[in-house]
């Protein structure tokens, strides 16, 4: 193997150019049967093999600094940069991270797992380079999909100002995780079809130099490319056409579905089990059928459609009524303000992690203006994620937003319920936190009139201890009520609150008389979340109060098991503290 | 007056081209009177006189949509739709907002004064109209400041894949607040040099048609090229070049200085007074300093300099330590991050209002790869702003982000070391709320470690009552103590909590000896925010806790003194609190 003679980038500049295309090769078998076996980006990381092995013979990296957008696309830096026993033995297969990873190698310069950053990072890279008077290359990586975001096109505005060495590498595969949406992709398409020769150039407009090459899968041309910009004394984009999945057939054939796999995928039969339901698949069933029944609905997402089941066939059932704006969550909030003000109904599906991103647009497109639009944030909650994916936070940012009305189901019925509330009413902004948990049905349809806001309920009357369970943690509070139950004798209050984003004053004022402790349980963090706002109201009383959920920390692929134990999110932990403060 | 004719849209019709142009320079008088008696924006209000009469004359508002962006640049528009009386009238000067606000006409259709928006939005409101089959008009008006903004460059990206009627007018006057920086503001330069023609042009790159108008400020021009677009089957740019303060010559002259003044500004002799200092002042003179001490030192703007006192002499003198970035508040933040890791010494400079725009590139790109940058937070605290400007959200906002330590200094000295502190130390990334309250000097230096993270500073040691004031609220808390001494006959504790992102839980439990009240007390809501965290702290406890701020809510040109007695934030309201809590 030639990868036995590789163990750092200086290995890499040894080899002829026969022997690299053995190592690509090598990298690539190694990436597949990793990615099969733990899950992972599999299109991503196989389409840059090539690329990246010419970066490392190239420039001289960690002098040479390489920022890599989202970082997904990193296997190969890893295995070129002395982590190839994280790819090559299986033991080792979970020795490190799916993302850059400065803790692993000095040959990383950031964590990072959001998209659109790379090129902003390399800006700061650059001017601290030239403010120090250092020489050395800055190069950003960042796929075409990437692009679309706000942060990345800033970033391209202001590294056009940068009148030194800067180095930006857009891997163009025609793919965003689905296929690609917006003005620039056509550009780049363009540009593709011309050989980089079109009248019209995305990156020039900005004033940025200029570089094409079409095959960004050979090694030998992206050598000579780079060689010809090493050391540039300018900023300038080298685009450069790969083939998303290159070198396994099923990746190249369904670029989408091998974006990102689960463990397994290469070995499994399609999936057949579609008659399990899911909160996933019950709000896409809403989806479609609201859809079809009335023309004014529409259902909007920032690049991820998959997540939310949206597959081509549901797209194109959808037709005008659904947008993929591509990655571009600020634009996303406000289209569909502007869409809910002129009297459609709008939908907007994003996941927890990827919210964030649009805070100010939120409180000022959205609440301030106080739209009817809905938004569903997907896979909230405690998770054993990468720290650059965690979804703990989505709570603490969108409660505290003013006229946000925010929903926390804890079954079918109640999801379907505020679901159609949400999509049907005019007065309020509305987000729902899709239950990121097994489904749990009643049975019975839910006719709550969800325009009482802060209305919470009591699905048991107890004494003593009331114990206020949130969306994905009212099975918890069921829990702890049974175990109080079975070892003192008494049977607590249970409360679904329904509301993230408010307080039942009144609910909370009548459990003054015969109750001494409230027990708040959140799937996220403590920190500027409910829990606290339970606390605020009983400071002025006697009624004691124990919040649960989430430290305010970033966490890396530590086991949910784990996490729960920390936080004392356990039944056992939780009845523990109850009999020591009831004591 | 010809203005006595105009009182909706229709009137601006029936006019000819000699009666537009006195309508334009009888709002201009208007404007310039009005403004310099109330304050206001100035120049961008002057600029767009012409364009602003010339949409109306040929478009059909309020069936033809009008988006504007900021909005800050809507007196004229506000003249011509029926509320020329806020302009005539002294009396009702401060009958209107400065920004379109719905609740005032069907002319309006956003409250918006964040800029970057009117893009996104029109594509809403535009996909709507297509949704429902319905056939006007859908205009965006944004001027080239508000472009380089994320939000605005994923609204081009979406715009171009609109198939119907689409028409963003581009408002070029070649500044921002202050001049422009970035690539795209080159490209504009180009096309005004060019007319147009350059090969390279920014719109035609996303794929949008474009057309350019020279004299922006040219009523019968403005005309006849709103009237070939109008009813345009796609999406168009209308690049026109406007003269930004037209018709004053002081704002003609220093865009700057009359792009917002403050009420006499014309009338004023130059400021003198220069010995009176402020945060800001001392801010401004830390900051140089540092510069000239220190080549690594660099400060960092968001396209309002003016804010933080960064002059145009000032600005020379840092030369290459100084950035702005123009209007790209995420490009900012991970800029600075990167270089932070890069061995520099960057300080961010933001309002409050503004730093809502970056959440996720300060939890990602900043905090979690625990970069040693600075931010400096102003303006922050409840006041009586526009609802599109309240700067009471940061602390919910930025507090509740891991490993972000956020800082509240409450005199001169304290500022200064904290500032110096955050520069110099390489282990966590700080913020720094920038006291917005006259400043306060104890003349004595601040010798304080402030590495020693969440350190609370007992000012006064007392007994029952335990007053924690935060930042712009110590003072508050010295007035509190100060009564409760005059009328309740004993010495309450005084805190100075210094670090608003997290607790001093040592401090805290050692007060629960001979203390049953602890009272927070923040300028910023209490959702999400500092007091909380104490609630929650104590909530096992039988200490009581009253958490004093403002409420979750927009309030739109509220007095302050109005919000505090709402609030309860005066000192006989806690007073009174505090006594039926202890009685």
């Amino acid at each position: 193997m030639i990868l036995d003679k590789v163990n750092s980038p200086n290995d890499v500049k040894q080899l002829s150019i026969d022997e690299l295309n053995d190592l690509a090769q090598e990298i690539r078998e190694l990436i597949i049967k990793k990615v099969n076996t733990t899950g992972g980006h599999m299109g991503p990381n196989l389409g840059i093999v090539d690329a990246t092995i010419a970066m490392h013979y190239v420039f001289n990296s960690p002098k040479d600094k390489i920022i890599y957008d989202v970082a997904h696309q990193c296997y190969t830096h890893k295995i070129l940069t002395g982590r190839k026993d994280g790819f090559i033995n299986e033991k080792d297969y979970y020795k490190y991270t799916g993302f850059t990873a400065p803790s692993e190698s000095e040959h990383d310069l950031f964590q990072i797992g959001h998209t659109s950053t790379s090129i902003s990072l390399a800006c700061g890279v650059a001017k601290a380079r030239d403010l120090k008077g250092e020489h050395h290359n800055v190069i950003a990586l960042i796929g075409d999909g990437s692009l679309s975001g706000g942060e990345a096109l800033e970033g391209l505005d202001n590294a056009a100002t940068l009148d030194s060495n800067f180095i930006i590498i857009v891997n163009d595969n025609d793919m965003s995780i689905a296929e690609n949406h917006g003005g620039l992709y056509s550009n780049l398409k363009l540009l593709r079809e011309t050989e980089g020769q079109a009248e019209n150039n995305f990156f020039k407009a900005w004033g940025l130099d200029y570089i094409f090459l079409k095959d960004g899968n050979n090694i030998e041309k992206l050598i000579k490319t780079f060689e010809k910009i090493k050391d540039i004394n300018h900023p300038i984009v080298v685009h450069i056409v790969t083939q998303k999945g290159k070198g396994l057939k099923q990746a190249e054939d369904n670029k989408e579905a091998f974006h990102w796999i689960l463990p397994g995928a290469l070995d499994a039969q399609p999936a057949t089990n579609t008659s399990v339901e899911t909160y996933t698949s019950i709000t896409s069933d809403f989806i479609r059928n609201k859809a079809k029944q009335d023309s004014d609905f529409i259902v909007v997402n920032a690049g991820t459609p998959g997540v939310f089941g949206f597959n081509s066939t549901i797209r194109a059932e959808l037709g005008k009524q659904y947008t993929d704006v591509g990655i571009a969550e600020e634009h996303a909030i406000a289209y569909c303000s502007a869409l809910a003000k002129s009297g459609a109904k709008p939908v907007f599906t994003v996941m927890s992690s990827f919210v964030q991103r649009t805070y100010d647009q939120m409180l000022q497109d959205w609440c301030l203006n106080k739209s009817p639009m809905t938004m569903l944030v997907y896979w909230g909650g405690i998770s054993g994620a990468d720290a650059t994916h965690l979804c703990t936070f989505d709570m603490s940012l969108i409660s505290n937003i003013p006229n946000m009305v925010y929903l926390a189901p804890t079954t079918k019925e109640e999801h379907l319920a505020m679901l159609n509330w949400a999509v049907e009413q005019k007065e309020y902004p509305v987000a729902i936190r899709v239950p990121n948990v097994n489904l749990i049905s009643t049975g019975i349809e839910d006719k709550t009139d969800y325009s009482k806001i802060n209305k919470f309920k009591v699905t048991q009357k107890g004494i003593k201890v009331a114990l206020i369970g949130l969306g994905n943690f009212f099975g918890l509070a069921q829990e702890v009520a049974k175990k109080i139950s079975e070892t003192l004798n008494f049977e607590p209050t249970i409360i679904n609150p329904r509301y993230i984003s408010g307080i039942d004053k009144e609910l909370l004022e009548s459990l003054k008389g015969d109750h001494s402790l409230v027990i708040t349980l959140e799937d996220g963090i403590l920190s500027g979340g409910f829990g606290e706002k339970i606390s605020r109201f009983y400071g002025n009383s006697g009624i004691k109060v124990l919040n649960y959920g989430a430290d305010k920390e970033f966490t890396d692929i530590v086991p949910v098991k784990e996490l729960y134990s920390r936080y004392r999110l356990t039944p056992t932990q939780i009845l523990e503290d109850i009999k020591n403060l009831l004591a």
